[in-house]
């Protein structure tokens, strides 16, 4: 089943240990689409400037992502400057223009507003409830944020979380919100506020994912080639979406494949530079190294 | 087969947000030998002092370990305090009071000296050395040791290193040592002095265990309930080494299934201050929380 997301695409500039990209495609949806494509057909619903290369709008139809609600505007593009220093586990944020994203309304086709599958990557909660209120009768909604809207808008973003079935948050988001160093904890408030199931992101540490009945551990893939981290976050969103998309429900086989799809998805992302490694990534790319994430972390 | 471990044995005083301890059996040995001893006999070679109460004599041999080799000197037995915080994954200690600790050579008995598995828990590595020097024809050492030592008795670490096969380190103490922070990267490095397997303990975040022919990674038993972590490392280190103790090799399978029980022995260690949780395990715990960990985190 179709999934649709919500989020930002962006030009990015990145500075890692391993080089400096400038204008590079980024952003939470392009990022989550790139992953999610290889399990269901993605539908991405976001803005960009007047100075948004077509090769970029060409390179997202290329890889089957439906463009419909990619609405141009007049002004820049949303554009997010970062690095990555010793540790590549943290991204400081050195410039971040919002241009053509401060005035964005989320608008879908008709067709649209009966896709079941939902996910509103990060961007402000009030778009994001905007966005969701468009949709007839989601079956799964998905919900990510970052720590800017925990403390600037916390009470939209709460209101909203009553909504969710799925909220994906990284470990320090989960920690911030929730008030509990302990991540088990956290997961166990952040339910308290909704979402049937909560997924904390830990980068080179995995995931844990809980709901009422499990609380599932998924190490990361144990790699040494991690040059870009930028959306790794959305890459696994991708796969763990994406995979739950097509499944029949949220029970733990479900969820811990759909997590080992995501982290696998993942360990690609950071191979590269924005989207080099993902643009081409194959579903017998993400099956050969399921498979060899298995021989090193399965028991 | 047989486990001699070569370590401390230790009064702790521990506060953590769950209450204050005075004069808890602790040490690395002590900690080591209470998981260890669900998977084979396990010889202890420590020093206590005067003031070493008579029960916990009692108690160790109790519990099946040989404390042939546990020397009392006079002086006082070594004393650690410590804290931990919000995040229980960090101790800060408070005071350490080395006592007979400062004067130790360890001796063992001649039989002991034909023992094929070792492990030289944290101590000063002059002294670890000394100890291994006594063993005649081991065919497992295994090592842990402490960024003070790293820090202050480098040249003598990585010395000891070459004549050591599994090197077990938390993640901090690796990337002290090694210079690098990824911690695929660390362990790579931390093989080049010697040991043909590393082993980086990362608390709450699981193990990575690496050997020339893979990386293994492993998470944490996902745990609301951390009472008191102090000797959590050395509880995973006695199952990794028990398991291993009576496998017929290093190969991936071996090795993933002692990081497992070590790992479920640890989960244990954390549910109360001290030894107390520890000292009442049985091998059918150890297997039914396995199965557990299994079910949320094998895939």
């Amino acid at each position: 089943m179709s999934l649709i997301v919500l989020g930002t695409v962006a030009l990015d500039d990145v500075k890692t240990p391993f080089g400096f990209k400038k204008d590079l495609l980024g952003g939470s949806a392009s990022h989550f689409s790139m992953s999610a494509r290889l399990f269901t057909k993605v539908e991405l619903v976001a803005v960009i400037g007047e100075d948004f290369p077509g090769r970029f709008i060409d390179f997202l139809s290329r890889k089957g992502v439906v463009i419909d609600s990619l609405q141009r505007c007049g002004g820049k593009t949303f554009h997010w400057s970062g690095k990555y220093e010793g540790d590549l586990n943290a991204a400081i944020t050195l410039n971040t223009e919002l241009g053509v994203l401060a005035s964005f309304r989320p608008e879908v086709t008709s067709s649209q507003k009966r896709i079941k599958n939902v996910f509103l990557a990060n961007v402000d909660p009030d778009l994001q409830r905007h966005f969701l209120r468009q949709m007839i009768s989601p079956r799964l909604v998905g919900l990510d944020t970052m720590n800017y809207w925990i403390n600037n808008k916390r009470a939209s973003l709460i209101r909203l979380l009553k909504e969710v079935h799925v909220f994906v948050a990284n470990d320090q988001e989960a920690r911030s919100l929730s008030g509990e160093t302990n991540l088990i904890k956290a997961a166990a408030y952040l339910r308290s506020l909704g979402p049937k199931m909560v997924v904390i992101k830990k980068g080179e540490h995995g995931c844990l994912v809980q709901s009422r009945d499990f609380t599932a551990a998924i190490p990361a893939y144990p790699h040494h080639k991690v040059i870009d981290p930028t959306g790794a976050g959305d890459t696994f969103a991708g796969g763990f979406m994406g995979y739950l998309s097509r499944a029949r429900g949220l029970d733990l086989s479900n969820v811990k494949r759909a997590a080992v799809y995501g982290t696998v998805a993942a360990s690609f992302n950071v191979e590269g530079f924005g989207l080099t490694r993902t643009a081409h990534l194959t579903s017998d790319d993400l099956e050969r190294r399921l498979r060899e994430f298995r021989r090193v972390a399965s028991f």
